[in-house]
């Protein structure tokens, strides 16, 4: 079928199920959907009733909706459940997703579990790496070649096929040496094209992109699209195959690294799990941090009006443009710090590109700000404002646009440059920071030429 | 080698035997690196020495400059070289990156293109499909198997091989009817671990995904990561298999969808193209309608505070703390949007969630709009402002951060709704939306408490 989102319906189903006490019509409704749909219906139940139900769904779909759920849910679903079942279940996980859960649950449930699974020494290893790493995001769970065998021999490896969990870590099929060193890459389809009897040494390629455990998950995931790599293999700096990163990985760092930069845009940390899900404390304490310290900053509006109290109270239609000026220049650096941050982001532009980048956005902003200048005069003289005030209106507006472009370049470079992610410090702290000084540039322009 | 982003040495080479003379030189160098890399050093190159070097590049490498470049770049580059260049470079590019090629030359310039092309068939078909949906992403490369073949054949089809671009194709291999209906998938993988006498048909799993030409890129792009799937195919309504879109197209599209998303939300329309090489004139064009039209929206201010004019004169006072409460409230509403806009765009929500949304939002807001009251009012006092005023002000923050989450939780719903794309109404939009409401009840609040 072409897509399945309707999935009230099989709610409506299991729900029912479980209401008149059959559990297994429950759990073969669910199990006869895909994993993703099924993890949908599942969540949308009871907390009681999920408890109640995960233990008894096949190992298989249990596995599933640990790995489908968000990190913190399944934390907190697999704390309710035995050590058995639990530990069954996670038998059953792709390694580095069990290793994830594992990690989440606390060290002390955590040696439980590992004590009781059936081949601990798959997930243990991962338990070392930090989530957000590639050495988090690996699984150990793989097939590879040596360099010696033959092609037949390779493919009949590929047949009979360790208990692999996932078809997708066979798309790619790394070759190491007898000390486990990672030497080359070839291809199921490579392989099916050479002759049986050639060496898959002669077959592979030995230019192969890999990638030490401690590297950041995002720069990992920015290197897998820039090769169009389904997957990348994880080496020690001598070279020893650890593990391999695999696509699905990686679009989930795209999505959770493009989430986060647009939730730390709007000024709120990232939150860690499906929106609705998240309580409303925990919404509120994941942005009050930061609307405190704006606040906080914002006061310096404040401190610049009072220092012009004197002229402010002199001529009160200056005020009036108070925030229209500085609600321009705010958007004016807003459209500059998107553009520069999404360029971070793509690589495509870096440090570098410093003074590049200042002399465009310079440009562009004399270009808006003249543009601004000349409508901010037009609308004031329709209000019938003072001349005078209009041409103050006018200059300060061409003045703060310009400003915010260079503020709105600058300040992304400048977090990046000290190492300090762009995307929370431009969004919100430079329209802070471009109100306060916006100000400072109305008000003392307005000074000179209004002659107060 | 683990990483080649020090391409420096590899462009100071080429441009040393380019000024040489020694173009094979200069192609050689160019040759030996990973497409990704060498389409980054020719790109830095002139636009004289590309158009130069473009037609001596072995076939297969120009065409991987043309479709890593991006489009617009690439329908410049290939505006300069002769038909019979071209025509013989879009034949060797992926059928999907060709048509969008020829998409961007022109009706005439494209037809002359495909007269001189071997296999025209292949291209012009997806000529008729808008870029960004399914049809334009697909590519007509692929090898469907039969049904009744023996799954030996299978794997003998592979291996011989049509001329096949992209190996990727072949990861899932899709089974189709006499009548090239799709009836089913397989992967490499299965048909290795089957008995080779077995039928595909009965080998296959008839349960799968599709969409039709007409579907959005960026829903087929979410169907891809929902359900983990490296490519899926595209059908007639009547199923008949039209092409496969493969996981690098998913990938484009999901990256160039945040980004779009990222700079609407900074009320920028979207740069088709990497931001240095995007002109002055057109990053400012790209910039100026939306910042007059939220200057006009923000003159909205100017007629709120004329409105209270008389106050403002009476309590000078009041003014100060004017940039402060609507700041506060601009970024209130902005980490409500951020978040909304987000768990839409992962489905996270959806329209019906309207009512459990602002419920949400409207007990965070009430809970930051204490918090904040109270460290204004402490704020106001430290500054010596009059107790009634600081009175104002605190009630003032309260009802305004209260507001712009209902805001800023609404607008995007709104939006959404209305079928317009959340990200560019609700970002700058909601905070000049803000701005006016928020003054509006800072100075009524203030003038009923001060009896003003």
């Amino acid at each position: 079928m072409e897509r399945v989102f309707d999935l009230d319906l099989v709610l409506a189903e299991v729900r029912r199920a479980l209401e008149a006490g059959q559990v297994e019509e429950a759990v073969r409704v669910l199990s006869d959907q895909r994993p993703a749909d099924m993890v949908d219906v599942f969540s949308e139940l009871e907390e009681d009733e999920q408890v109640d139900l995960l233990p008894r769904l096949e190992t298989e779909d249990s596995a599933d909706v640990l790995e489908y759920l968000d990190d913190l849910e399944a934390a907190d679903l697999a704390g309710e459940l035995s050590d058995t079942d639990l530990a069954r279940i996670v038998d059953e996980m792709e390694p580095d997703e069990a290793a994830d859960l594992l990690g989440d649950l606390g060290p002390a449930r955590s040696r439980a579990i590992l004590a009781k699974l059936e081949d601990p020494d798959e997930i243990s290893p991962l338990l070392i790496y930090h989530d957000k790493t590639a050495g988090g995001r690996m699984t150990s769970d793989l097939l590879a070649l040596r360099r010696r065998m033959t092609v037949a021999d390779a493919l009949d490896a590929v047949r009979i096929g360790a208990p692999v969990s996932s078809a997708e870590t066979l798309y790619f099929l790394y070759v190491v040496d007898r000390d486990n060193r990672l030497v080359g890459v070839t291809c199921l389809y490579d392989l099916l094209r050479a002759d049986g009897q050639a060496l898959v040494g002669d077959v592979m390629s030995p230019d192969v992109i890999f990638v030490e455990p401690d590297r950041d998950q995002e720069e990992v995931a920015r290197l897998m699209t820039r090769y169009g790599l389904l997957s990348v293999p994880v080496v020690t700096p001598d070279r020893v195959l650890l593990g391999v990163i695999t696509h699905d990985d990686m679009v989930d760092v795209m999505e959770q690294e493009a989430t986060e930069d647009i939730q730390k845009l709007g000024a709120t940390q990232p939150l860690d799990r499906n929106y609705l899900d998240t309580s409303v404390v925990t919404v509120a304490r994941k942005r009050v941090g930061w609307l405190l310290l704006l606040f906080l900053t914002e006061t310096l509006t404040g401190s610049v009006l009072r220092h012009y109290e004197t002229e402010l109270a002199a001529v009160v239609s200056l005020s009036f443009f108070i925030p229209l000026l500085i609600g321009t220049g705010g958007n004016a650096g807003s459209q500059t710090t998107s553009t520069i941050i999404r360029a971070l982001a793509l690589g495509e532009i870096n440090l570098g590109d410093a003074w590049p980048v200042l002399w465009h956005e310079l440009r562009v902003g004399l270009m808006l700000g003249l543009v601004m200048g000349a409508v901010g005069f037009a609308r004031a003289l329709m209000w019938h404002t003072p001349f005078t005030v209009a041409q103050a209106v006018s200059l300060a507006l061409l003045s703060i646009v310009v400003w915010a472009n260079v503020v709105g370049s600058l300040l992304p470079l400048l977090a990046s440059k000290l190492r300090v992610d762009p995307a929370i410090v431009s969004g919100p702290f430079m329209s802070t920071l471009v109100d306060a000084t916006g100000l400072l540039i109305y008000l003392q322009v307005a000074k000179m030429i209004l002659g107060i």
